[in-house]
């Protein structure tokens, strides 16, 4: 049906797991044709997140295609329509979630499994194909790479969040990119915000982002700081947890509050004795990313409040190499950008 | 237990239902005495609303005792505890809920009934006594002027946005006590807030508060109107009717969206025919005041975001009945305070 | 792609919207081909319910399509599978929702709206096309007779019993498809349950149900002796309102309970005094059918409670217009069933 | 006010934190007198749980008083009201939670903390004295040695069990109290149960009770065979875990499912590396007991299903001390209860 010889070539990066980001190269192919109920997608822009080190360093715990064009979190225009496609129109501005497949509900049944960057192909490459199903719209006050920015990161904080009302008071842990997101999509929900940093310098940019009280790491018991910040030593309502340290989570939250455990930014995390989580009374959901409903709700959320992510630094499609090394080694406050 | 003979002299005002604002009368008379579970609280401040009018023109159709000390909502400080008291001390700033005995979960308990400045006596005293259960701590950023607005008309219009999710588009009709809570409270929860007003004079003070959009009621069809204004034409995910026009409020809000219906400022509303109902597809929820629990939920939502009530106009205790006159003749924006 | 003249032939009932049940007509065409994503299902059963009636007297609120394969309720065997299909295999026992679109979360996106039997063809034919997406795994222990009777009655009753929790006590109302279920599933989640009747010889089938009390329609005023057969007179949680009768169903609600309004069965219902819903202190809640998601739940509820559901008579294919004058004339206990 | 030269007498039962069974005490005392706000309770029956065995070995996580009257549940009829009692009447016949003053809501208010048996005294006695807001009503078909089963097991069963829908899968652990009472909520509430237990001979009373699978626990890698009975392998939705065996709990849930922790009773659990939970993708919620709110919802579903608590043995008042034994030696198949 498509005749391959006079297809379009494009540009795209392809990468394999455990060869970490020398292991990245840029190919010319030919420009991929969407099937029944598939859109194309002219990239914009990409981000970059801890997930693509993982990836790319062969320590992912899904799986990874091989020859995989890398990369979960992207967004462009679609530019050509497969047959019967009922949802998307050419021009729409899109993203997608990283598990393309989880429409709605708990995550869960095998359907929900694929993954973009991971067992499917990702968006690092001038063109992409999406499943319709997969597409949500870009927020209207949104540029494509702030947009580029949301599946993982946004999505993930969002998740975490889940539950929490105005009036509640959330704890992040650091400056990394579900951090970051979850302590300003928590104060379009209200809530009162505390966030730790190991580095002072970090404090302000974290107060200009909304955050009531920024805790020093570095300087004593954490968990003890945090708590004394509430109500009566009462402890957070919720800890945005992308470390995996339970036992000091634990401390810092308030009877029947939750941990919202997202990942293991840390390395190797400490065990946890079963009666510390039964004292604390808290507790402990571990969740990954989100599904395309939460996407299009907090899409909502950001657009009521004209919300706009912290973007770090934006580098060019060539330039891929050098964002994953600025990404890997420089602790980035915000989202690293590459933009086509 | 109680010598009445020394017992100390207050002043009160005393209402009959029916007898009007003149009915209003200005007593001395001994102070109360709190017995065992009880508070006596010296007020600082009190509220009117649209339930007291209905009470003095003997319209309000819950019970109301003889020789009522009128107004359900104030504020004061704690200055003698019954015995058995565990739950206040000396000195705590304080308010209410209208229905004292309404702690938590749903209405519809015969021990939520009674109602303060109704079947219960009132705010409208130098002192009063409550039952320890009923005390809410007034908000740390909150005068006791500010406090003394929230019992009838924020709680209200908190109960009414209860499942407003940030990203929500809601509704408010109008300039009375609860639209303007309602607008304020929705843009804590990260809503969309859309105003319909019969006076353009009052838009600017609407979009200062947070409004997005303001609609001029008399100005064409409103309903078609807000529903432009929501993303395609789908409509508002909530409407909070203080007026009980069904059938306008039902086109303006999306399907399996809510009318809040909180009361009939209006007068005699339309009936509903309930084929419209079906046919919106959205539900009609008719709710009064809250729970303690839910008062203490908003206040910490209230702490969280710095939010303040509108003040119209601060009268003082001797000139009640000049307060009730202006809040019935000259429709405030804000609440009219009376502070002792 | 497909060689028409060699597609096989099949039979199949044709309506049109406003012709009765004498426009039904039966026609030998060819079968349809299932395109991407789509399956071809043998149809085992259909069955037949009030919108069905609706359609045919061209008084159905939603758009009804030309030349119309009736019924959207069905069940049968898949047989074929277009290209790409992913959910479904050769040989599975399926069903689907009359709202083939509708997968998860609230009515009310466009997609949501094309209907099976509607502004889509239906099942009353040997062979039908469904989108994969739609497809609803038939609960092992019930045949395919059984099957086919829960799209549109039983999902119904599940989203109108959608929060009733065990204890919650549920009346219905007479002994329609909506109601016996409603019955039948607020017992699996624990209800107590109570039904009108206006005919005492169903009294013993419905308590053969495990209704718990049975009350008499003609028999003086009904809302008064539900609400005498509650706890202390305070009403029922939930009533499955399938007439809009709303001014009795307000009266026999608890407050803080539901009225689930699910159709006009009795024709023009009369209109509500919006103080009277005030009064009752209850919402109103208005619902069509359901979802993928709460037809997946529904059966899932079903198959751990070994529920199944009552049928009144099964007709043959060829005997359609028999069975449909049966199911418009003799108010039949349970779903009239066309078994293939 | 109280004369108590003339105030009668009546046996209780005393107990030391850490003295044992052999510490328990016969005592003739005065009786109690209700304050305000509180009521005399004749007690009828009292039942024994681990918590019991774990203040007596002074092993109780939570304070215990001086000369307790020990033991949490029991179950009486109000026999003297104090002054200015509304909840209760002579001749009601109640039981009341483990936290006699958590009434609704989350736990975690310090009002919340007092405990029966422990800070507080408990029911082992001729007569106690409660506060008229603790009171629960006994479902009307149970006896008094059925009600007295109820306020540790029974709610905490229930409390864990919160979120389980019709059609979800449950797992219990052993036959301790908890988990016969959880098998039997969740068939309230229409679920299936699977069950293990180390002793075959328990299967069919399990069966017996509704459980729907019975998995000795000996018999291999329990969690495994438990996921194998589960729809394709998926695990279960809820597990109710009385040992704190994480690891294995986690390994027999379903993504999105939960744990609900509740106890430690097979002594030191082991400890829980994140990354298995976080593998897992289901949460861990510990929990105790339940409020009032909870008990009082868990009545109204006892009494609309007919349950009835499973009753191991009945010892006279003067048989404590065997009683204990009994409970503490013979791992009885449901309560041990102490009939007055």
């Amino acid at each position: 049906m498509t005749d391959t010889t006079t297809r379009r070539r494009m540009l795209g990066w392809r990468a394999r797991s455990g060869a970490g980001i020398d292991g990245l190269e840029l190919r010319e192919e030919p420009e991929p044709v969407p099937g029944p109920g598939e859109v194309l997608v002219a990239v914009r822009a990409v981000t970059l997140g801890y997930r693509e080190l993982l990836v790319l360093r062969g320590e992912y715990v899904l799986p990874v295609k091989d020859d995989l064009v890398p990369v979960s979190d992207g967004a462009g225009e679609v530019v050509a329509l497969g047959p019967g496609v009922r949802r998307a129109r050419i021009g729409d501005r899109v993203t997608a979630g990283l598990f393309p497949y989880w429409l709605d509900g708990p995550f869960g049944r095998p359907e929900h499994f694929p993954q973009l960057g991971g067992s499917l192909d990702g968006w690092l490459a001038q063109k992409v194909v999406l499943p319709e199903s997969a597409l949500v719209p870009v927020p209207a006050h949104l540029s494509y790479a702030e947009a580029a920015t949301l599946p993982c990161a946004a999505v993930t904080a969002w998740h975490a969040l889940d539950g929490v009302r105005a009036g509640d008071t959330v704890l992040t842990l650091g400056t990394g990119g579900v951090s970051l997101f979850a302590a300003q999509l928590a104060k379009l929900l209200g809530a009162r915000v505390l966030a730790t940093t190991g580095d002072a310098a970090k404090a302000g940019r974290l107060r200009a982002l909304g955050v009531d009280e920024v805790v020093l790491r570095g300087d004593g018991d954490w968990p003890e700081r945090v708590r004394a910040l509430t109500d009566g030593g009462r402890g957070v309502d919720r800890v945005v947890d992308v470390v995996g340290d339970l036992p000091r989570a634990l401390r810092a939250v308030a009877m029947s509050g939750e941990v919202a455990l997202v990942g293991f930014l840390g390395g190797e995390p400490p065990v946890l004795d079963p009666r510390a989580l039964f004292g604390a009374g808290a507790r402990v959901r571990p969740l990954a990313v989100g599904s395309r409903a939460q996407f299009e709700a907090m899409n909502r959320a950001i657009e009521a409040g004209g919300m706009r992510p912290v973007v770090d630094r934006v580098f060019g499609f060539e330039e891929a190499v050098a964002a994953f090394r600025h990404y890997a080694e420089e602790r980035p406050f915000g989202k690293v950008v590459i933009a086509l």
